[in-house]
C-alpha cells in the first residue's frame, strides 16, 4: 500500500481527531475466514477494534473500530483487500442484503472529528479501495453524490446478484472505479452517518400484535418519527415482545422521544412497557444529550463530565 | 516530605485507580496567595487540576484535582503546608462556615476506586497533615470516627474562633495531631464522600415565596428527599428565583427524582419551571444511571459509552 492517507494535504483532521469506522463484511459463518480478515486490521497504531460481532444467519460480521483517521483509514482498506480475497460472492448466501464481499464501510465523527471530516475520508477511502482493489465503490449517507443514493437499501436494491449487469446503466455507475463488478468481491459502499443508537423497548405482551402496530406508527417510512427505522420482534424465551428499532439520528429523534411515543401508543393499545435496552456502543454525546433533555438542562455539555478531563495536563 | 503514600502497605489501590480531590482553603481575595497554594500541588506527575474556584464574599477557593490516588495526596498535603503558611485564621473572615486555614479535603472515588479506597487514603492524608504539620486534624464523611462526626457541619461548629478553646473537650478531640489549634492555621477536616451534584432548578418568577416553599419540601433537614440539601436564591437579573441543590448521594437520590419533586410542587403553587442547570464536574456515572432511569434501560453501563473504549489496546 501507498500511503495516501499521510499526505498533509489529505489529512486535514484535528491532530486529536477520532473517528469511528463500522466495517461489514459478508463472512459470519467460517471462524478462520472472518478472523484473518479481523487480522488485517490489527497491529496499526493508534486503531482499536473494539468489538465484532458475527451472525450466521446474516452471514455477516460488523466490526466496530476507533482511532486517529489515518491509520483506522488505512485499517479499514486492508481488511477489504483480505475480504476480496477471500469471499466469494459467486457462493455468498445469507439473510442480510449485500452488494459485495466488503459489503458497507460507514464513518463515524467520535471527538474531535466532524460530519464534513467523515465525508473526507470516506471518499479517500472509496477511491484507494477503487484504485488500489479494483472493486467498484458507491459513496453513502453524507457523503452521497445524489440524494437516492444516501440511502443504503437503494444502493443494494436487487443485491449483488443484479448488480452485476445493472451496473453498467447510467443511474448505477459507482462513483470510483470500474463500470463493472469485482469478480469475487462485488461493489462496496462506503459513506459518513451520524452515530446510530441501537434502542429496543420490551413490551408485557407475547402477542405480536402491539409491537407491529407500535413500530408502523414510529417508523419513519410509514410516516412516524423522523430518523426511526423499527420493526416487531418475538422475545419468545422471555414471553415478551420488542419494538427493536435504529435511531439514525439521535439528534432529530432521541431515545427519550422513542421512549415517549412508544409509551403513548402502548398505553393506548393497553400493553405495558416493561423495560429498554441500548444495544452495543453509544457516543457519550447520546448520554449529554439525554442528560439535557431529561432535566431541561440546556447549558449542560460533555466538558463537565469529570472523565473526559482525566489524563489532561494541569 | 517523607514518602508515606508510596510505601506498598499503605496504598492497596487499583493500579489504575484515580480518585477525585477537592480541597478547600480559606483564601478567596489575594489572588498572589491563592496562586501560591494552587501551584504547589502543580508538578506532581499523574495529578491534574481541572479547576480553581475562588469566592471573594466565601473568602475561599475550591480547587477540583483528580489523579492517582499517591500523587494526589502527596499534592494536597503540599497545599496545606502553603495554606499554613499564607493563610492567618486570626485575621481571616469570609461568609463561609470554616475551621482553618485549609478547612476541608474530601476524598471522592472516579474510576476504579472504591469508598473504601478513599476512606483509606483520607486517613492517610489526615495523619500525615497532624504530623508533618502539627495541625489537628478531623475525619469526616465515609472517614468519619463516629456518626454526628460524618457531618461538616458539626465539626465546624462555632467555627474556628470557638474551636480554639473548644477542643480541648472531649467531644471534639481531634482524630489526629495536637488537641490544640495550629496558631495560624486552625484546623483541617479531612474525609470520604461520593460525588456531589449540584444541580438548580430555575422558577419563572421573582417571588421568592415558591423557591422556599419547596426548598424547604424536597430538603432532607426538614423531612424531604434523601441525600438533598436545598435553598431558595433569587436571581435578580435574569427575572427569576432558584432552588439550588446538592445532591449528596445521587444513586439515592438523582436529579430526575429531584426535577419530579420539584414539578410537581411548582405545579401545584402554579408556578413554571424555566430550566434545570448542572453545575461544575460530574462523574459519567451520574449520566450512566439518568439513562437507566429516564429510559427505563437497567442493564446500561458505563462500559457501552465509545469514549470510554478509546486508547485501549485492541
Amino acid at each position: 500500500l501507498t500511503e495516501p492517507f499521510a499526505r498533509p494535504a489529505e489529512t486535514p483532521y484535528a491532530a486529536d481527531a477520532v473517528v469511528e469506522c463500522v466495517p461489514n463484511f459478508s463472512e459470519g459463518r467460517r471462524p478462520e475466514v472472518i478472523e484473518e480478515i479481523v487480522l488485517a486490521a490489527r497491529g496499526f497504531e493508534g486503531v482499536s477494534i473494539l468489538d465484532v460481532a458475527s451472525d450466521p444467519d446474516h452471514n455477516r460480521t460488523v466490526v466496530t473500530m476507533v482511532g486517529a483517521p489515518a491509520p483506522v483509514a488505512r485499517a479499514v482498506v486492508a481488511m477489504t483487500g483480505r475480504a476480496c480475497a477471500l469471499i466469494d460472492m459467486e457462493r455468498q448466501h445469507g439473510a442480510h442484503p449485500r452488494v459485495g464481499a466488503m459489503d458497507v464501510i460507514p464513518f463515524i465523527p467520535a471527538l474531535n472529528m466532524t460530519k464534513e471530516n467523515c465525508v473526507a475520508l470516506a471518499r479517500e477511502v472509496g477511491r484507494e479501495i477503487a484504485e488500489t482493489l479494483g472493486i467498484p465503490v458507491y459513496l453513502y449517507g453524507e457523503a452521497a453524490s445524489s440524494p437516492e443514493r444516501r440511502s443504503l437499501s437503494h444502493l443494494r436494491r436487487g443485491e449483488y446478484e443484479a448488480l452485476r449487469t445493472a451496473i453498467a446503466e447510467a443511474d448505477r455507475r459507482p462513483d470510483f472505479g470500474p463500470a463493472a463488478t469485482h469478480p469475487t468481491a462485488g461493489a462496496t459502499i462506503v459513506g459518513a452517518r451520524a452515530a446510530l443508537v441501537a434502542f429496543n423497548i420490551n413490551l408485557g405482551t407475547e402477542d405480536l400484535f402491539a409491537a407491529r402496530t407500535i413500530a408502523r406508527a414510529i417508523r419513519e417510512s410509514s410516516g412516524g418519527l423522523p430518523a426511526v427505522m423499527a420493526k416487531a420482534v418475538a422475545l419468545a424465551d422471555r414471553g415478551m415482545t420488542q419494538v427493536t428499532m435504529n435511531l439514525t439520528d439521535y439528534r432529530v429523534t432521541s431515545p427519550l422521544d422513542v421512549l415517549d411515543a412508544v409509551s403513548k401508543h402502548a398505553a393506548d393499545l393497553g400493553v405495558p412497557i416493561v423495560e429498554s435496552e441500548i444495544i452495543g456502543l453509544v457516543p457519550l454525546d447520546v448520554l449529554v444529550d439525554l442528560a439535557r433533555r431529561a432535566l431541561k438542562a440546556g447549558a449542560f455539555t460533555a466538558a463537565q463530565v469529570l472523565e473526559t478531563r482525566l489524563g489532561r495536563p494541569s
